[in-house]
């Protein structure tokens, strides 16, 4: 990963000619280096317990260079690549520790506890919400606890179909070890090229193809996790009535209540067939309608999603696209993955649907076309960063009702609070009972771009509330949605958080200051 | 609700000849009736704090009479009606109380708090697991907070497919007040009759439909529960990353956190067509492999359920049957509702992987027999009671892979606590990774009935930890899965509900001694 960009530094872009001359009409073009060459604030632990580090994971896995540091330095929110952009590595972790095993870590988190040093679990490093920016003040140190070495697959289990995975493992590792059994988890987030097992854990993640393979939370069928006040393993059954499911309150703890060390999931045989088709729709509001009645029927087929108008006409896969035929009405794609004979079955039962309700098949191509670039778009955010564009996505969900209301209040906040801003959106992920929407943003950046985004985050987060949205559907809570998070759990919701933070995390070196309020 | 029996006093049952004949056969038969004329204690209550209650409810809905006083007292487990049917109802409630509102509840809460007294939060009373048994010692009193006047569908969202129920709904009163908008829960437990809607969510309920449906946790949306120290609703989307899902954690937590004064549920189109088909298997083994072949290739009908050996050749619904053909093998009842295109397409598509494993469909009269005798159960085991034979039944969950070893273990240590007993034992519910494994055990009373059975489930207990499986997969924890709970969820998870009892219960008034180890 690199320190100021997405991704692989190999896969680094710029905008091409036709891009540029685009951007530069809606935005102008400013060409907005980032600074190079900051390093991260000298490691403030002191050499003992440096030492008691690497007595508990090995000299060679306690890290504290400047380049090791500065990657594990935040997140990948477009405040954070702001910061990096300008040099800012004040977050940076003291140091970085790599431990292989779960007793490993429940050293370290009594190491931890014990000279009271914060510790940060870090999985891909790809939180967009903040989710790594720990506090420090009052602690000895601050220790990114990276994952990366816990990268095994325990266990698989072909007759119950369920796969025992370490938390380190990012989407391709998962899926490459599970595909030499024929077997795949169908967990394909945005950042599944980078984020880990663990983070999709921590955090419920939701991936493109969730319509189909479900949530990761409910993927989850067990997990075990290290708190600092002792081990916990749960999942002894599909589902079960003893008592509240306890796995649910581990599933979005975001490392606040313990680091997961082994997660349990549901698998599925690797798809035969998949095929994506791109279908049309005179207006969001009628694609919409079509996506309700299919979740309704129980006919959801593996991937859905519908992009609005704007997000239609300026598909940023294919911007040589924009203007013509196929950039009107609203781009809806919709996968099927599995054997051929079901692939075409539910295929064939999906499209007698949607062309019942006014839909019209444009094939194959648009769906390839978005298969292909669908985990490309936070590198054309750094191509736009490079050039004085602001981008920035967010997201939330709500019931079926209330959706246009939602879309409008948070378009409008957006709108407002961003002058000249491109505001795109797509409902990303459906249910029987609602759906979610993903906005993406664009706007020329002004003299402080990390204050005028922060007002705009706050002006569409006041909006979700005031819709009685969620604040965040997948992108989880970490520092940045801590506000409107309160106010959607409520204050007893707000207690019982904290209650269980007092009791797993007494003294509260785990994650401080990431998702409690 | 029989304060001695199971279910309406009205369609009490005693065993037919042919019935007592075999019974004899396999037990003998002891005439064992139940002590007539038996008291609750004189209630506890000062009358300063009756008058008080009185202030809150009205003065006709704080109850103190016998009558009513022993119909709320503890559920309906076998031990429950063999103390019941010993005349002991020690365990009497001093009054009980019925709200009207959530303003009700929440003062109630408030003033227990104040004057110490015990709540048991009280829907249909249906409880097996002791979950109505609440301890007493150390409290002012005990109140049972009978949620019978909250009755009302509070709201029904036809585009988001949703409906907010008040919690003293029992099924068939809530099914038809969505029946009268087209909608059905779709949620039929084998206590369906009298359990409430307020019940299913505190104990995290799965009905007898819930492979097409859904379990009752996965069917809530939102929720409002009045704790002692405040009031929550949850419930902003159909799904979201915002932190753990604290829904999550007040399902299944048995008025121990809070009383539960509405629920969002999803609900769906009644169906037009409910088609019930018996099809037979040479051994549950094949049964058992067919099912999961099912739930893996995404094909669950709405029921499924498959008898063991044993219960297939005694069945209960049909004792003329024994003997017959129709009792060899297995006997597995594959339902489907929705529409007649639906019912047909999905059941042909079951039949043809049911056909290629070796199963023989015998048509709908097994079917039908089972849905008109699905919720008779309960009454024949007080015509046995009545006759010295002991009847009970438990469940627990686990994984395919582990499912012959739990099957195993459970039989083994019932047959091995309960001289000369008869177990029974159906697959109840079906998973892609694992399934449910609900047995019926008989067996001729001992000399003390309650001792004998509470041996014999704890040897069931015991073998359910031992196989690494759960101790509830629908009956919930109450008071009589405590200790093999707390194995379950371990220490660390102990500690987690106790914090949460903590924070939202501080002086313990809700449900002392259900549920939290």
């Amino acid at each position: 990963m690199h320190p100021q960009r997405w991704g692989d530094p190999g896969a680094a872009t710029t905008l091409d000619e036709s891009a540029r001359a685009l951007v530069d009409l809606a935005f102008g073009l400013t060409e907005t280096p980032a600074v190079s060459g900051a390093t991260p604030p000298v490691t403030r632990l002191p050499e003992e317990l440096l030492a008691g580090l690497r007595g508990i994971v090995g000299e060679e896995h306690v890290l504290t260079d400047d380049d090791t540091r500065a990657l594990r330095t935040r997140g990948k929110s477009t405040p954070d690549l702001l910061k990096a952009r300008a040099g800012d590595l004040a977050d940076a972790p003291d140091a970085v520790v790599r431990p292989r095993t779960p007793a490993e870590v429940e050293r370290l988190l009594a190491f931890a506890v014990e000279h009271h040093v914060a510790v940060v679990p870090f999985g891909g490093g790809t939180s967009v919400t903040g989710g790594l920016a720990a506090q420090r003040d009052g602690y000895a140190g601050l220790v990114s606890l990276d994952l990366v070495r816990m990268k095994r697959l325990l266990a698989v289990d072909p007759v119950s179909m369920t796969a025992t995975l370490e938390p380190g493992l990012r989407g391709p590792e998962a899926e490459a070890l599970l595909a030499e059994q024929g077997l795949t988890l169908g967990h394909f987030p945005q950042s599944f090229e980078f984020a880990t097992i663990g983070g999709f854990a921590a955090t419920r993640s939701s991936g493109q193809s969730s319509a189909g393979y479900g949530r990761f939370d409910s993927l989850v069928v067990g997990l075990t996790a290290a708190t600092p006040t002792g081990t916990v393993t749960l999942g002894t059954a599909p589902a079960n009535a003893a008592g509240p499911d306890l796995r649910q309150l581990l599933l979005g703890s975001e490392g606040a209540f313990g680091v997961i060390t082994a997660v349990t999931v549901r698998v599925r045989r690797t798809p035969a067939v998949k095929r994506y088709d791109g279908w049309r729709w005179p207006s969001f509001e009628a694609g919409a309608d079509a996506m309700r009645t299919l979740a309704q029927a129980g006919l959801l087929p593996t991937v859905l999603r519908l992009s609005d108008e704007a997000e239609t006409a300026i598909n940023l896969a294919d911007p040589d696209g924009i203007g013509s035929e196929s950039s009107t009405g609203c781009l809806m794609i919709v996968g099927h993955e599995g054997t051929a004979e079901l692939v075409e079955a539910r295929r064939a039962a999906v499209a007698g649907v949607l062309e019942g309700l006014g839909g019209t098949c444009v094939g194959e191509e648009a769906g390839q076309k978005w298969a292909h670039g669908r985990f490309a778009a936070p590198y054309l955010r750094d191509a736009l960063l490079d050039v004085g564009v602001l981008v920035e996505t967010l997201e939330t969900a709500t019931f079926w009702s209330n959706r246009e209301r939602l879309y409008a209040g948070v378009k409008q906040a957006l709108e407002s609070s961003l002058e000249g801003a491109m505001v795109l959106c797509h409902i990303s992920h459906v249910y029987e009972t609602g759906c979610s929407l993903y906005f993406t943003v664009a706007a020329k950046e002004a003299a402080d771009p990390l204050a005028q985004w922060q007002a705009a985050k706050a002006a569409a987060s006041d909006a979700m509330v005031a819709a009685g949205a969620t604040i965040t559907h997948h992108h989880a809570v970490g520092t940045d949605h801590k506000p409107w998070f309160a106010e959607e759990i409520g204050p007893v919701g707000v207690r019982v958080l904290r209650a269980v933070k007092a009791e797993l995390d007494p003294t509260g070196v785990l994650n401080p200051g990431v998702l409690i309020p």
